[in-house]
């Protein structure tokens, strides 16, 4: 093959990120061939209508046959489909078949990334991914080759625009949970049905993927505990703010004291100072606590077609160049096996609200729970009660921090707060991320 | 060679970052090898003080012999030494005899980096720098091999941990520029002759290194205009605050409407909702915009031995790799030669405070001297004046936003100010970046 022969290159989907895609591999052609060293050829595009007139398109090649143009010896599939299935067979083929694979599949890739990554590495092929986690955030990559000589130990992410959208609208404007969301729907932030979004399993998808390459160990989506925002309410964010803190839906992924991988998507609360407290709007951004590297964040847009479709050139990019010099880029290194640990293990800080009666020895008895538990109490509040009902006993209300605990251990003293007779019914407990 | 044969690497340099290198280049021999794919041989060491006993590296060989080391057919340079000599000869030594290059030199490539670029290219050897722009921060690789598919459009960065620990302390606690200084000092966050870093000649290699980067175009440090934060007050960070800004030494990289670079490094007013504006302590954070990807931010420590040495060991086993596969990395691509602009093109917004006396007409008067050179007006508050004189005519304090406009048309209006009998000595003048 000379210097000349142009790499092939099938595409796999042309909806929002696609057709973007589609658009800078057309427009930017001779750029691309530049900083390849060889032009790229577009085998064909499969999508679903390849009947549908695309003016400016009209030399491309639609097929509704994806599986015949994996099977047609592309060097490159990228594969924008979305979804498990065809998306997984067909990644797999395209790699039994030796091509390099560029995806932003965030459902497959959660489910099933140590086995991809093991078959790309057994065939010597480049799987880059770097659209399916936080959009154009080049947080794959940093964590692929950036920080290869270091020990992570910890991954915290805002890595749902959605649902930043709402939160972030809910903290500046004081709105409801359902209002917010409608805000986001209207503004095309948030889809018609947004149940994976606030309910956390598209954040449970890339914490999954963040974990495995962080620590070099599998880990899927569905080891990952998962709590949403949907219950979330205004009283929620004010006692935040009266924290000094915001509210962020969390991907977080730690190391235990035991080992054992800590993985789990929940709304917490996030110290206004912290980095990750001025990501607004739709963003996306990781932070990355690690040993010699210290704390590194990364921001930017977490979704969109044309950012994400930036990340996806970027990765096609470094794997054609890879090609054209007959080498892989750096593996996944999936080499540990670490426990997922059950969310029991985990340990954060808590923020507990609850009512209690006004009278001497409250306080002595909530803090005997907590000390029962060996939980560490930070700091304590009391507040007159939120609930506006003169009848009722419990007409005071505690806002109670604790140091770091177990949920398990966290749990156990909820549990006792409401077989407590001063306490009037259940806490309402928000972990608490990111305190130095 | 076998796949065993080690990679012979010269370390130039053992300082604070180059004590770092050599000790995780011993502690995690294994784990590079792993990675790298074969293991790498430390053949020397270039110290000043050879003699000086170092325990636990008796079978490392110091030498004050450094151009006899990169002679001695090393496969890996990796230079800390700094400054321009002898650096800058030893790595076109080291390049010229087929060596790959890791250096955090930013003085040495804010002068020459487009030598140095071509020099690697056309020897097909890697030149790797990850550590001479914002420390651990991963920028080097973003804007190399992330971004490269995209068009950037602006990088404006944090790029000096000292002076922004510095203004920080002015912003939290309201000192002079001198207590903060000393505080820094006594942190350990300034050295005891800070000039590089508080009159900005630090940031500005590094704004010339970015420049260089994210346009594909030569630029060195003696071309970016420079101004430093050694004059700031208390005043000028609460006139900051009450316009929701706080005050950042920022470097700042963009392409003009023209086409030429403007590339600058001063203090600069940033909103309180912008990313760079919560960038506190010594951390450093570059923001990048791009045609594609948006809005990018990287976040993180800009310095210190171990944040600093992860870096270099980031850019070492990539270097490695290269070599191990008998390829280079993505080349620098400075290949297009764009003017860099005087200080007179640039463009930005700017926030005045001058003394007025107060008397009907003169506001007329001042929109007048802006609406004579085409500066458009965004607000306009008038204060009591801080000058505590009751005999001062002054006795008014105009704060002034103006819209984007070019250096030379605010100059212009200044000159006019200070020639304007209702204006009471010369306006100060604040820059005002990352208005959306």
């Amino acid at each position: 093959m000379t210097e000349n022969t142009p790499l092939k290159v099938a595409l796999l989907g042309s909806g929002i990120v696609g057709s973007q895609v589609l658009r800078l591999l057309t427009a930017q052609a001779d750029e691309l061939a530049a900083r390849i060293g060889r032009p790229l050829e577009l085998i064909g595009v499969a999508v679903l209508d390849p009947e549908t007139p695309r003016p400016g398109y009209e030399h491309i090649t639609f097929t509704s046959d994806a599986a015949a143009l994996v099977a047609a010896g592309p060097d490159i599939v990228i594969e924008l489909m979305g979804g498990i299935e065809p998306a997984g067979s067909l990644i797999r083929s395209a790699i039994e078949g030796g091509a390099s694979v560029v995806t932003a599949n965030k459902a497959l890739l959660g489910a099933q990334s140590s086995q991809l990554f093991e078959a790309a590495d057994r065939q010597g092929v480049d799987l880059y991914f770097e659209a399916a986690v936080a959009g154009a955030i080049p947080i794959i990559r940093g964590l692929r080759e950036s920080l290869v000589g270091d020990e992570i130990t910890t991954v915290m992410g805002i890595v749902n625009g959605t649902t930043n959208f709402i939160l972030d609208k809910m903290t500046r404007d004081g709105t409801t949970f359902a209002d917010a969301l409608a805000q986001a729907q209207a503004a095309g932030f948030a889809e018609a049905n947004p149940t994976a979004d606030v309910e956390g399993r598209d954040a449970a998808n890339k914490a999954a993927i963040l974990a495995s390459l962080a620590f070099h160990s599998p880990v899927t989506a569905d080891q990952v505990y998962c709590e949403g925002i949907t219950d979330l309410t205004p009283q929620d964010i004010a006692a935040a703010a009266e924290a000094s803190c915001v509210v962020k839906l969390l991907a977080v992924c730690e190391i235990l004291p035991s080992g054992a991988i800590s993985v789990r998507v929940h709304p917490a609360m996030v110290p206004v100072e912290h980095p990750l407290a001025g990501v607004h709007g739709p963003d996306n951004a990781v932070f990355v606590l690690s040993n010699q590297a210290g704390r590194l964040m990364f921001l930017g847009p977490g979704a969109g077609g044309v950012p994400t479709a930036s990340a996806v050139i970027g990765d096609v990019v470094a794997v054609a160049r890879n090609r054209v010099h007959g080498v892989a880029g750096p593996g996944q290194m999936i080499d540990e096996i670490r426990p997922v640990a059950p969310i029991g293990e985990a340990m954060t800080r808590y923020h507990l609200r609850f009512q209690v009666v006004d009278a001497p020895g409250v306080l002595a008895t909530v803090a005997k729970v907590f000390a029962d538990h060996q939980v560490s109490v930070a700091n304590v509040r009391q507040t007159r009660s939120s609930i506006l009902d003169d009848h009722s006993p419990w007409s005071a209300e505690l806002h109670l921090q604790t140091h770091t605990a177990s949920e398990a251990d966290q749990q156990a003293c909820v549990a006792d707060l409401i077989a407590s007779s001063v306490v009037g019914g259940p806490p309402r407990v928000l972990r608490l991320e990111g305190v130095q």
